[in-house]
């Protein structure tokens, strides 16, 4: 069939094209099938839409991604025809029919999803289907491998350290105090961050409050080449990128499969050639991982996942019932980063950093058992923690001169006061969340919430619990009927359940 | 957020909106999240789709859907807030995690469903995770009640009987003949069925060639009220509209969970208040259920739901191995069907059809047990069948008077011969079914086959097998190379397979 290009200039960023019903029925193809499309010597294949009215028969609307692929101009005549279904659709059928698929299979599948050759429709049934019927540890190896060689990769020619944190707890910003205390011991850290998904801040938001994080591959390679570290965006880097293609379906169903977890994280890691790998997986009520039979089950996998795939894996298993640091939002969390630093600031981020990095010290071999916390202590008491976190700044073009004083923090504040007097029992990492995005954070990086109060803290009626930060009055109101409404920091009472 | 309306004149059947990703960042929304959009006394709920051009800031995409839905105009300054998830994607994650829903909480489903509230990717994990965990009968009874109630019903005040064939026959067009015989016996018979989806036609295509079927309820209502019969294409009538927004993910999946397969058949019973209904489940390699047992199964289910909601249900299994009838495509089907009706075609046809009449006779209680096929075939044979089926024609606005040689089928034809000598061992309905929509089936009604022998028939060398009809030059050159390339009659051989 031969049909003239109707353009639609919006981009989805999926090759999708809009057919008139007649023609889709006259092709064989409906709603969510495929066409092959050709225009001289470009070919490729759309996800097909249909409609009754705008686009008539004869015609094809085309968006900006298959626009750009076929390079056409509006009312070219190009060649669509039905194109099959590819392979993969069935071996996604096979997943839910509960049977294991083989290296080659899951590889057919992550390179589709790589190449957006499948549906949301389809991607969703991938996702359901693998979180229903699970994969074993072959599978998650063929998953990682798949993910890594459809992507990007990076060889430094060293051994390469990297920390992963799994999520879940306020705060928590130990990447940016960890990464300059193992680079500035003389070892290669080049670490990729997420920007916030739920959260008020991602370590990647926290850190372009003191520098640029959006860099290719090749930026990321000549930063790290000159300063054995980096703390950039992930997301501009094209490691693994089937792993941002399948989280875009399961953002929406909120289900992760376990497997697809494990493989997203080691892929990435395996990407930039990781050798020594330590994983943050905090535990507790309101965090990510809230039982500690499921952490630990966690933490096997993925120490075998890594001796499958050649990296040395340990596991910490934290305390993440509550945030860790101060500050809750870009602004706040980075001068509670830099005043960690400066050896001052917020004592639990600062033990859990130090903790962390002596653990990756001894990790990597170079500090012998027992050593390593002591040694990351007199890097960062020495200020050379602080001198490689300059360079890094330096490197990412910012102001390596920055102090805590001079990160600007919302205009506009309203402070919580405690309504009882006793000990703070509970902080809620989730409502806290919820409370500094209404204050305009991560968008609005000097929007957030300073935590005056830790768990165990005696206050009296009165005492400030907490104050939040934000730009825009309206921001700050919703902000505090919010925090009044869910109450996130709880004082006093020990009744857990009230059963009637 | 207020937002400048910028329109996209397209409409693809769902609420969908396009927001610059900064925006939707701001307002704490991802893709296939959901917005609620408001302007003057309008308000609707929308899917996100991103973008990072063209949408800008402060500008929100609208399709044709949502434009209708809040009367907006190009340039319009509308409201956009984040609105959370409908209840019915949590239930929808029940099922998932393999827990039986209620029937509140499947008609949450399905209301949400009906309304265009679930994303692709939120209906096919529905999908996906109810073919994995399938559902109960008293799941299936709510899945069945409730795409009733959001749908129209029909009370015509009088006993209802139905039939319905679960499909994957090649031509089995015995619907247009078992109607105007059971209606001839003074029962009613508003008889809905669907246009072709694999084949190259379906009843709905093939009476489209002797009248019109697309009517809405009112006319439904009308026609069997005046000659107590109709054969119109369901799609047009909106019984049970959660059914097909679910078969839109199933198709490209090609799952069907076995639930809502037996809802979804009985649901449209249910709507136009059938009391007597017969289904028809071929079985046989090449069809749609291919195993015995799992026929069985099936009508076992079929029976007991029928019981669950006060309907007297019969299951028939018959031979689905071959196709039933001569012809293949909406003209030859449909000249088949009149000749039948004319005491004259296809005798398995004719046959098929007598045997369903009869039982759907004695299952009415019309008729007592054992004496059902005489009266159908008494009723076909006085031409009281005919009688009827002129009416139903002439009541959907046909030419009641035409006759098989009225029918035009393809100028082109290309007759198929053996190759061998001995006896038809099987005929391919699936590889039939490529041959006939090559031809240009369904879309071209005169396009198609007729099929010159039966199994069990003997031939000779250069004996005709089929004959391919087309308009079209091109189309009838694939066809008879596909032909070619399959050979969907194999003659003589008795090797099943060949295992080396």
């Amino acid at each position: 069939m031969k049909s003239k290009v109707k353009l639609y200039a919006i981009d989805t960023g999926r090759p999708i094209v809009v057919l008139n019903k007649e023609d889709a029925t006259d092709l064989g193809v409906y709603v969510s099938g495929r066409v092959r499309l050709s225009h001289k010597n470009n070919t490729t294949i759309a996800i097909v839409d249909t409609t009754k009215s705008f686009v008539n028969s004869g015609e094809v609307g085309i968006f900006e991604e298959v626009r750009k692929r076929l390079d056409v101009k509006e009312g070219d005549r190009i060649k669509v025809d039905m194109a099959t279904r590819p392979k993969s659709v069935e071996l996604i059928k096979k997943k839910i029919n509960g049977i294991t698929l083989t290296d080659y299979e899951i590889r057919m599948i992550i390179q589709d999803i790589v190449d957006d050759m499948l549906s949301d429709t389809e991607l969703s049934a991938f996702v359901t289907g693998s979180y229903i019927r699970g994969f074993n540890m072959d599978e998650v190896v063929s998953l990682t491998n798949s993910m890594v060689d459809t992507g990007q990769q990076i060889d430094f020619g060293t051994d390469i350290v990297d920390k992963h944190c799994v999520g879940g707890v306020v705060g928590n910003r130990t990447t940016m105090i960890v990464v300059p205390i193992i680079a500035a011991a003389g070892l290669t850290i080049p670490k990729t961050s997420s920007r916030s998904i739920t959260s008020p801040a991602g370590t990647a938001d926290t850190m372009e409050v003191l520098a640029s994080v959006e860099f290719g591959i090749e930026d990321l390679k000549n930063i790290v080449n000159k300063i054995n570290a980096c703390i950039i965006w992930g997301g501009a880097v094209n490691l693994a990128p089937a792993d941002d293609k399948i989280i875009h379906v399961e953002r929406p169903l909120s289900i992760d499969p376990e497997g697809q977890v494990l493989a997203s994280v080691m892929a990435k890691k395996k990407s930039v050639g990781s050798d020594y790998v330590l994983i943050d997986i905090p535990v507790g009520k309101g965090s990510k991982v809230s039982k500690m039979d499921d952490a630990n089950a966690m933490a096997y996998k993925f120490i075998e996942l890594g001796k499958r795939l050649n990296m040395s894996v340990e596991c910490l298993i934290t305390d993440g019932s509550s945030p860790i640091g101060a500050g809750v939002g870009p602004a706040l969390e980075a001068r509670d980063v830099l005043q960690v630093l400066d050896n001052d600031g917020p004592v639990d981020l600062m033990n859990k950093s130090l903790d962390l990095s002596g653990i990756l010290l001894e990790l990597s071999g170079k500090i012998k058992k027992g050593e390593g916390r002591k040694i990351a202590e007199s890097i960062l008491a020495s200020g050379k923690a602080k001198e490689k976190m300059k360079e890094i700044i330096d490197a990412q073009d910012g102001d390596p001169e920055i102090t805590p004083d001079d990160i600007k923090v919302g205009c506009n504040s309203v402070q919580i006061t405690s309504g009882h007097r006793g000990r703070v029992r509970y902080i809620n990492n989730r409502l806290i969340s919820r409370i500094g995005k209404a204050a305009g954070a991560p968008r609005v990086k000097s929007a957030g919430m300073y935590l005056h109060v830790r768990v165990g803290d005696s206050v009296k009626v009165g005492d400030p619990l907490f104050t939040i930060y934000s730009e825009n009055n309206g921001k700050i109101e919703d902000a505090v009927k919010l925090a009044n409404e869910l109450n996130p920091v709880q004082v006093g009472s020990v009744i857990l359940h009230r059963i009637e």
